[in-house]
């Protein structure tokens, strides 16, 4: 159960079966540092390019195709005072005749103050003077390489993960990806302070950060889709244009979960999912949107 | 400031341009009694037709095109000790490969006890034997005529509300509804003893139910889609397919409220919403999905 | 077989169980007036209002709920020589970031040759100055009352018909609509001297008309959604959003056509329509999209 | 204008940046041999992995980031006596409730008789007897190397072309493809001897095939879809889901092709594509569906 502590030379703008830039044990917890999602670190010196540099890969050893990688996520550490989102809202997530209303898209900075957990705008207009929102920081792009020596862009998600853009990837949260290559090679970054559901700007406060996590493989357990663990509740992710079909995988995931492992049958799950899930709109921003689906561990028999 | 109480005679399956059942002034207060989504009231007996009969019209006075109707829901009053579900996940909410795993759709009864505050299934198989919900009484279908003369489903939704089924819509809310006739005419029923994101497997539990609520017309106030109001936040809701559009709706109609009431521009409404916003997915059955944006009053500056 | 000419007094903005304006026989042949989309006549006096005016309903003697309602489209004759179009595209079929390209959308005046078979623009820009568009008149909006005494807008689409705005829908067609009343009460009007697939600027060539049509009556015969043969094909409508459940619908109302009326089973049918179908985007601008599954003659077996 | 006949011996599953097959010069011309797309060849020998693989890359010289690649397709010749096909349609093109309907899937051999240009079931059911198909080869996934280092896998299709399923791409027929790399890097597989629009059954009449094509660097020529150009017609193609979405990438990229090759504003250019584009539902089955946006020469001012 070794530490590692990583800092990336090269980030990179692709998920895919890239040369492993540290080679860890099952078990294993990394400290890792992330750019923002236009390649800026701690510093604000850019060290990637856009979009969503990651950080990685990770070879963990003995992952396999068809075994599942756990990622704990102990801590997420913002190591800059100073985020930024764009400022108005995305044109896809209003109506198609309300677009016109807003001015050309800019980027805005923010001030993050740790330590109170709040952020808010370096030069807010008059009615935002007081205005400042809570930090909670998430990690927005991780996952692990694809099969078919696909290398898919840190713009999008699927089934290994990527862009998801889900506030609820935070500190205390286990998260399960597929593993499709050998070592699985884990990919992270794109840490963003806070971010609303939807990501309906395009951004959460974007910002660097440090990320501790333990990675474990979990030998021959296949899983469809990313999973997550919560202290109330478990979770799936689905990554897909539009919404209706992220749900789809979302449900679908939810629906293999607790036939597999809870002893339900089709009926006595629908009964379950159908009086008790939730789900979170994580993004619908990206090429792939994604949609959440959640329920609570009081609720499973 | 009246008080009625209201036993329905005759039901409908449309929300449109009916005769008045009951006429009102607005601050009025009314109990109405509401029969099941199959028309089954709180004897069991048969009131109504599928889909969703309708306890109304009430003519509210004083109310015209372009006011808002302001509904307070005081109380929903459970009035059978049953309720019923479907038993399956519904074929659009799982992946299209996925539907041929479930058996052909049932209706399943449950049992309410709205003392201890629980329902379960009447007769559930063995892993759920001991597997029970916790009720919270909701309506699933209540809105006002539209506009051109239409009569529409009570099976769907639109401006004017209607089967919007989101489990939000419960005691202690207040919800606005743009007035396209004279008098509003306000029809309500289609209560769900308890219901989860999504309605997935087409039901809540669907039961009888007394719905108190005070109605007030709010004159020269117009809105777009359904509003709504609790505690700790204000929200709005729109109804269209796919889930992307309904999005769209509500998102555009947050928009609206937050420019023309809390002084915003669309860069300081696109700040606040653009970092702020939680998303339901109300029901992804019905022919109009239904999505829901909220905002935490204490967000809002 | 009588043949009745019909000149509307007035005009319907939904379409549902209103008063018959004519009862006819099931074989009577009908010659109908229309205003255009914008209620304007032969004359261009304004006789009805938008969205949509209906002519009708007609009422079918013998046509029974589960009946077929046959409508044999003998003739669409343009009764004025100005028809109009909207100028810009409508942003929904556009990226969303390209909305902003356009001004705002203005109604345009166009010169129809009905002798000549053209049509142009009445004040072109110089880069359209010798540019026209062959003629092609069509019926925008026709369908019958819909169950459930509901009474649908006339900007909208479905089981029903409605505002399908196919360019399909031409002389020499037959349509079926499925019965959902006593007397089927069919409408029509919205006739465009041509449209575009999609009407993507959200109208075709807006003008008056006289539409002859024969009604017959299949009794005994039911179907889902409408449906249309013409010399070369058989082709089903599906109404709906988003285009994908739109295709849904019209793809699946070809396989019940072709299992109940051509002895094929469903792989049968799959063979036939996986080699085959053609697919038309009827309308991607109104409430329901329309899409088109068409089937040619020849390739039935 | 050197002529090339090149046979793969590596076969691709992704579209990316792999080591050049064969250097090429603009101009070129090259007759290249292809498997099947579950990579059987044209005697039936498997010489890939599914899905689709690829002949290539060809590296055209000359070629740079922001070209554009046009690719004539000048012939494509049938190498094998027979093809394949699943045999029921796929439930995603069907209502949700009627998926059941359908038995499992099953690959379905066909007989296709080049010289008399027909192709019929190996082993047909009763009812499809006499039932045979005209052939009409095509080729069903190529495209050129994407950004960002990505690898696209060759079931899906983007801006940089790949699955798109579209019966247009056949011979005769002219093909741009947006340069994203040095060298362009074509590839090009997954011929099929037919197809409907929207392969419906998730496959054309599947089989190996030499294609002989002609590749010309445009230089300085920006494109942002794939783009076509038949004896009549012009079109791009947008890739993605919805169709929605997919139908909004190919009108967008027909508004720029018309305002910046075409002397058309916004206006004219919405009037001229107003009235006469065409769309084609190429393939609504793979994880991005294609629409494409025809537009007559003749309509062209």
């Amino acid at each position: 159960m070794t530490t590692h502590h990583f800092t990336p030379t090269a980030l990179h703008n692709t998920i895919g079966s890239h040369s492993p830039a540290l080679t860890i044990a099952s078990g294993d917890t990394v400290t890792a540092a992330t750019a923002d999602a236009h390649g800026f670190d701690f510093r604000g010196e850019k060290i990637g390019e856009r979009p969503n540099p990651m950080t990685g890969p990770f070879f963990i050893e003995g992952a396999e195709p068809g075994d599942t990688l756990l990622i704990a996520i102990r801590d997420i550490r913002m190591t800059r005072p100073t985020g930024w989102t764009f400022d108005v809202l995305s044109p896809n997530v209003v109506d198609p005749n309300a677009v016109q209303r807003f001015p050309e898209r800019r980027k805005t900075e923010w001030l993050i103050d740790a330590q109170k957990g709040r952020a808010r705008l370096a030069a807010p207009p008059p009615s935002l003077a007081k205005w400042s929102v809570a930090v909670e920081p998430m990690i927005g792009c991780f996952g692990v390489a694809p099969d078919l020596g696909q290398a898919i862009s840190t713009a999008t998600s699927g089934r290994h993960g990527g862009n998801m853009d889900y506030r609820g990837f935070k500190a205390g949260v286990e998260v399960m990806f597929p593993v499709a290559v050998r070592g699985a090679l884990f990919f992270l970054g794109d840490v963003h302070a806070q971010q609303c559901d939807g990501e309906i700007v395009g951004t959460g406060i974007e910002t660097a950060a440090e990320v501790t996590f333990t990675a474990r493989v979990l030998k021959g357990s296949k899983i469809g889709w990313p999973r997550g663990l919560n202290e109330t509740e478990i979770f799936t992710i689905g990554n897909a244009r539009p919404l209706d079909q992220a749900l789809q995988h979302a449900t679908t995931e939810m629906l293999d979960w607790l036939m597999a492992d809870y002893g339900l049958d089709a009926v006595a799950a629908s009964h379950v999912m159908g009086q008790c899930v939730r789900y979170d709109v994580a993004n619908v921003f990206n090429p792939a949107y994604s949609v959440v689906c959640r329920v609570a561990r009081d609720a499973l028999p």
